[in-house]
């Protein structure tokens, strides 16, 4: 069974073919700069490497350019899309309405188009991305897998804001929680580590740390509370964005800089975080060697990232009442041991024992605290690609 | 030794004199509504109540009301002002300029109008209650106790937002926390009843919950986080104030109802919180009732705002790796039985292990977690006017 995996931005595409009887990636590429002049598409696979250099007006043109790169005579991996079983797609905000992946459907794509007002960026491109697939490969199945789907069995208490009632009746506002599929690939990997069967009871806190970054805590298997909220923007501190910021701030800055809400919210979003703070980059890699060589502001915004990361791990422990295991995954906490130690190191005092040497080694997937630690720390790497291609294939089955 | 404390709002003027040889409340009471038409000055002693029922066109109007009160030839307590040996004065906001209370002399005045920006609503009430004092008591000292100044020892990653760097820089952008008076008064007693020496090592959490609600994590005597911000809307839920938000919410908000950042923020602080998620009440007594009585949304705003202190509870552990007690103070916390065992009942992974008995009895003071609980809990009622005039004291003999 081949099982292609589809993320459409809102300028890129990004893909993976799976062989699902083995779980491996045939082939994996992107269209990058959709709509600006030149774009490209790149491909690698064990045929090799494909690359276009060419205008992608829309999704429709860039599909289209994958699926020449994935038909090619000479570098490509399947000789027509009939191989193709099925296509899951990323979707970004399922709303209130998705608690799991679903087979897509004309009541499911006008779900889809009902929380354009919750992803106003992402959704549209999510559905453009199905309709042209639907075109392309018809009468093969498409399965939307939401970012959000795995945080609806947040309690109310959990996901209610203090702001008026009517907000949340008349415009759905709530927290929602994004990385859904990486949290649940991720904490259903922590628990088969764990031995920790369906049924028995458990509790783990999932960091995933990335450009993007969000915590969740996940109790018997499911999400009881997570850091991010109706947007990506709320909790961490992450590469460009701010996470929690007194709700007051947002005037205070924009009656001194003269700035509306449109552009606050912006600043808030892309001129943030790590880069705001240090003023030099977002990447945690530039920042680190930055700190090293003394600047002041990239030490600030590290340990503030760090701290905050603790703070979140604790409010989530006391909403589980204590852990079985802290996770890392993602880019940076799957391998910046740096981040991990200043995270964990100052958290003995609730029962977590790091194990610097494991620490300091591990990358990627491992156990890094001491035997017999209370609380475990494991590193998990998260692939939500495979966790898409997997719903695919089982509601295909189903 | 005599001291009058006194408390500036925008439109009231609370006041206490005490006795400081016995640390005794000789006189209390308050100047309500002034700016209005018809204004009322109420007083209680020991030689009985006295009200005034008439316009109090200022604060200097309402400083000369209290003084014939306190004169009163029949029902007043002291002869004349020479009896007043100093005058202590709540200020809000010290911004990062105060670490303690200081004597008022012009420089120290000059700070307090610099922070204006910080506290536009009661820094400038704050003011004139100084002044006015300083015309009627020429001579007398005057002391200024700021709400922020406990908070000043948060090291930098805790207090510094995720915004961008020049904010900070160019507006004083950061966390400063509110309550400090009683966080400090209250962290202070429960070290005395820990028998913990000024100098041993301490982790103390404080829930300072009343109308206005605040957290603060105190380590060996020294606030090293808090959960307001720059100001009082952050952390949790309040009264009418909604605490954290996803900061891209107010954008979501804002476009939907067609209002402008000033009176969304208005909304975030005056219609949120219990009474915005309840619907009915503000107030935590009337809002228990109303959930006893089946009222949906009232269950949920008390949820909510217990679930929120916890995870705050969680967070300061996190923070200072661990806690020796936490300590409930302000009218919710030293009296409402029913939030503190919300709180604390779902924290025994994290050892607090509550006494439902202590805890259903105790009002005002006492110990309410079990015998050998590795985290106490204890119950100590805050006095933020004997700390003031603790600290006019203190300056005025040194």
């Amino acid at each position: 069974m081949k099982i292609l995996v589809i993320n459409a931005g809102s300028s890129s595409l990004k893909y993976q073919l799976f062989d699902m009887d083995s779980e491996s990636v045939i082939a994996k590429g992107q269209a990058e700069k959709i709509g600006l002049a030149e774009g490209l598409v790149k491909q690698s696979s064990g045929k090799g490497v494909i690359e276009y250099v060419l205008p992608i007006p829309d999704h429709s043109t860039a599909m289209q350019y994958v699926v020449r790169a994935l038909t090619d005579a000479e570098k490509g991996v399947i000789a027509s899309l009939d191989e193709i079983d099925a296509i899951g797609h990323r979707v970004l905000h399922g709303g209130a309405d998705f608690t799991k992946s679903e087979i897509v459907s004309e009541p499911i794509k006008q779900a889809v188009r009902e929380n354009f007002v919750l992803g106003p960026l992402h959704n549209p491109a999510n559905l453009a991305g199905i309709e042209v697939c639907e075109r392309l490969m018809p009468g093969k199945p498409n399965v939307a897998v939401f970012d959000t789907a795995f945080h609806q069995t947040m309690p109310d208490y959990a996901f209610m804001y203090g702001a008026p009632y009517e907000y949340f009746e008349k415009y759905k506002l709530r927290r929602y929680g994004f990385h859904g599929t990486s949290h649940r690939f991720v904490s259903g990997e922590a628990l088969r580590r764990l031995n920790k069967g369906e049924g028995e009871p458990s509790k783990i806190i999932v960091c995933h740390l990335g450009n993007g970054s969000s915590l969740s805590a996940v109790a018997d298997g499911k999400c009881v509370d997570t850091s991010m909220g109706i947007t990506p923007l709320e909790g961490l501190i992450m590469g460009t964005r701010s996470g929690d910021l007194d709700p007051a701030a947002l005037q205070y800055i924009m009656d001194r800089e003269g700035i509306g809400i449109e552009e606050m919210t912006d600043i808030l979003n892309k001129k943030s975080g790590l880069l705001g703070i240090s003023g030099v980059t977002s990447d945690m890699r530039d920042l680190t060697a930055a700190a090293d060589g003394g600047n002041e502001r990239a030490r600030l915004a590290i340990e503030m990232m760090c701290y905050r990361i603790r703070k979140y791990i604790g409010s989530f422990m006391a909403a589980m009442n204590g852990a079985d295991a802290i996770v890392f995954t993602g880019g940076i906490g799957e391998n910046d041991a740096n981040v991990r130690g200043k995270v964990l190191r100052e958290l003995s005092g609730l029962g977590v024992q790091l194990d610097e040497t494991k620490n300091a080694s591990t990358r990627g997937n491992g156990e890094i605290s001491r035997e017999g630690s209370p609380v475990k720390v494991l590193v998990v790497a998260t692939n939500e690609e495979l966790a898409i291609a997997r719903d695919a294939k089982a509601l295909c089955e189903a």
